[in-house]
């Protein structure tokens, strides 16, 4: 088989490089371009040595000069704010262009939402109407469908999955609380003092709290799929781990609800989605597409647990489930693969 | 200035090393008496290493033998179950004996409570009615006068001061959150399968949720400083870190309170309670006795943090600002030291 | 194509686990049997829930019932002093069966040297002579004839690829120091004082200094190689990470000797050993087969790094890689896969 | 008693924070003067939240406008090539002036191995003369009677402590091989590249192999304690730790010679040098000014392991140590306080 050539763009960062690390032995994509504005010029392989002996013949690209003339689809792993530009100038030149972008910049519908989310405008504001939120397992059939996805945010990710069952029983309202906790990769491939790890390493603590960009996203994927007076509080909390999303979703519920059951009915048969009987588990699904839920309850009082790969289902592996289910592929593609314990 | 001579039972777990650690330099108290069941006849700075120079005449006994009869008071770093006998002997002896119980044996009141939190009957429960409860900066008066303290869970302790200036104003009602992750020093000593180093490392996952022995002895302390009508919901979390408990409790107040100025002057002259303008970290706490906090708001939703060492404000520092307390000393003696940052 | 059935006994361990994720997309090979005695009778997906989805009707059998008659293939994951007792029982009854036993007991040919190393005797001594010493890329022909292979221990596989092209051109001898560290998964699944979190996971110490039981199988394979007139001083660390082994080696080389030639010549071709320019890292060879290496020098004194995962190239993927060789696949079968970067 | 003033420069770095930490409790020093040229005129307490409640009326000054006219003695936490310039204008004003001096600028007599070390020239090479060494341990005697002192650095005090007994009876010769692994904050409180937590912290690898500038002045120091005709091989690490300093010594011992007792011998009397008869372990000594150490030996190989904390026994707690002396306090004013276990 021929496998499709992608281009990918922002191919440095971390979602570029575990982009690259998925795509390196896919059976059904390669990468054909990468571009990186840092390195532009530079191997791959002498950028990254985690990638030596994958990629011998792929240099980085500047965005600029990238035509990408020969790919079919696009993964823009560009932070917002580069991604809407890119876009714009991708599918002007090539209408046709299957684009999966990982950054903000077509998430949310409403652009007033937008600006206060991200604080700033988008170039192309009306596009995002055109564009497929990419949380597969609560959007498949309008992913399938669509040629542009805008891939969700890694905590949204997190508290979509475990608060989709019950919003799509219009089950979900009143305050709805969400304290999550991502491992230091979420900050990205440049140095911060956030993530100094003499200061990390043995840390815990909060950001943005109540004010996280990844919020509306959540309450608009809740809304479409059927909520309604609900009031979310996210909660940030950086941990010292490198790689990972833990979610404690809480809610008031009826307690004639068997919310137990509505979860089980709900994610059966999704391959990616695997209820545990105590407490999903970081360490289990690093590295991997999948998200472990648990659900827990006292009186009326529910409690869900999520945890995600913040690099993975959070964001690059979920990219290209994404990306093989618009180009016809099977969602799982070079992505059915278990993770480790230790 | 003679120093009180204190004798300490389990004092090679992790609390009693802790106390051990503070006590080595403390200015007013010293260690008369160490008991270990499973070192007993062994020198300290053989089976603990890091006191190596500062205990030279001290070997472990076992809690049988030891009549701590020199000693004016006693802390108890037993496990609950254990400490309760202890007690019931020590005070038999010497009903004049002060005594700091870190274990969950007396911190509460309602045998019916304790039974359904602990799976198990009391040896003397009437005793507990004459324990104050050793949240210091809640119930300083109480333990100023009491003979004997129930030291607080370190849950509690970071879920209690986060609530506590609500409670006291009666503000505290509806649903309460608590999102709380512990370090692994919070299970003791001993090797298990959820502190195995391998798996731990770079994990989070959650246990007991909506079930933690700590959560009635918040509601207790909190129903005593005046709060009624609310309904905690307790999820504790194993975060990949040595020392530390970070709380995020979550409710909805009022909006007409200005709930950062209350917080403010609550705190106002507690030398170990510090307003961050942030988030608290908690590295700047490990190792000592302080509870940094912050106060978020939006709307009518109110999020409040703390960060706390498990092992120090949540067990063994608040065990001694207790201890200075009910035997007349500066509450912060041995005590007010700076954390380090890296 | 037809996979390959494999019986896998001492699955449940941490080298059976990662054998299992190796084997779980292997395309020439599957499990068809895997032991565990503390778990026979369970679900391999219940006991293993990284697993979860891609055995589903795997389940533990005790190694007792265990006849694999109808696999072609067994790997040992067992402990020494096991492995060679499954060994003897297996190929009695079927002297054709292709054996990789990832234990010491068949590493050592010289019977002396194993019981000062293990402090025991073999059961079958005489059939270490029959055993390919599985260190691929020093001894791949032997290993392509073998029945039989002793897959090398984790510190072992680090130090001899530090050190084979010295000692195959001779060039190895006087004082050999190896200064090696390794990751907690070493020391197994079941929890120990050593691997306990709150102690590891910001300690470094060393253990078994001079005396480790992977020292002699190092220096048999170098003298094998053409290396005599050397003295091995190898002293394990314990650092606190999860996974990897990082190798220090220092030895005095003849001026003349152009020795980053010799390195890049040697492993020409090698798809498993990486020439760095500057070091190896841990963080790129984690999860991999891979073996990163730096040589330095200054006048006569050479240092070599190399980087491997102790689960992976040090352990399990190594086992995989010389059962591919043995039943005639491609010996990157399964393997070739990147590392991550965070 | 009347505590002595002392200025500190670059007091916001790693280190600078550190004798902040061990000075805010100190029984004969205080700070009155603390420079830091980014956060001149904010609070000391603004700046570093984890020292709120020690130094309430402190605030950074520019190191230009601070004339530290009322200190007896400073502390130069800056880094090297800014040391010597300040020394220069400190002494000028004040010959008197008691330093200790944290960097590298005045460790090595030789200008000719300061420049290849440093790849710089000094301001005042003649100074370095007047420089009394820092390690305390070996070199007390010119310590108390020095007025300036190069405090040592990291590396070379783990080194130094490990090889001192030997070099001191003349013991040590031919190839000495240093394999030491140091925490992250050795990097300093600037975020870099190599301290990015997503990288570092599950990762080992080596720098500056055969190149450290710390090895020099552990050769020089050697020399002066009697050693000659050796030749040192540093090669040091990184390690996914915060603090601390791990040391593997590996030399050539004439087997007559009993090492064991030569260490206990030499060590005996000094309360900060511990033998341990297994093994040093980090985390016994993070956070103190102890260097715990081990010897082993198989026939005529000996290998030393010193721990020590990179902060502490390796920069700011020792300088306390040398300023105690060089002001006539007792050496362990301030800083003879346990470890802690986890």
């Amino acid at each position: 088989m021929t496998r499709i050539p992608v281009a990918l763009y922002g191919a440095a960062g971390y979602g570029g490089q575990e982009l690259l690390r998925l795509l390196a032995n896919h059976p059904g994509l390669r990468v054909a371009v990468a571009t990186s504005q840092r390195h532009a010029g530079r191997a791959v392989e002498a950028v990254l040595p985690q990638l030596d002996g994958f990629f011998p013949d792929l240099a980085f690209q500047s965005p600029e000069e990238s035509p990408a003339k020969t790919c079919r689809a696009v993964l823009l792993a560009t932070p917002h704010g580069i991604s809407h530009r890119l876009f714009a100038t991708l599918v002007e030149r090539d209408p046709e262009l299957r684009v999966v972008d990982l950054s903000g910049d077509f998430r949310l519908q409403d652009e007033a939402r937008f600006q206060a989310a991200y604080g700033a405008q988008r170039h192309l504001p009306a596009a995002a109407a055109d564009f497929a939120y990419g949380c597969t397992e609560t959007n498949r059939d309008a992913i399938r469908c669509a040629r542009w996805v805008a891939n969700p945010g890694c905590f949204a990710t997190g508290a979509i999955l475990a608060l989709a069952p019950l919003a799509g029983r219009g089950l979900l309202e009143g305050d709805v609380t969400l304290a999550q906790t991502t491992g230091s990769s979420g900050s990205g491939a440049d140095p911060k003092p956030a993530t100094h790890h003499p200061e990390r390493a043995q840390d815990m603590r909060a950001y943005k709290v109540l004010a996280h960009q990844h919020e509306p996203e959540v309450a608009q994927e809740l809304e479409r799929l059927g909520a309604g007076g609900f009031d979310l509080a996210m909660v940030p909390q950086s941990g010292p781990f490198t790689r990972g999303i833990f979610t404690v979703a809480s809610v008031r519920v009826d307690e004639a609800v068997d919310v137990e059951a509505l979860y089980r009915e709900r994610f059966s048969g999704e391959r990616f989605v695997r209820l545990r009987p105590d407490t999903p588990t970081l360490r289990h699904v690093v590295r991997t597409n999948f998200c472990d839920l648990s659900v827990h309850r006292r009186n009326g009082r529910v409690v869900v647990l999520t945890a995600i790969d913040n690099l993975g289902k959070g964001m690059a592996s979920q990219a290209i489930q994404n990306l093989n289910l618009i180009l016809g592929l099977d969602e799982a593609a070079g992505l059915f693969a278990p993770g480790a314990n230790p």
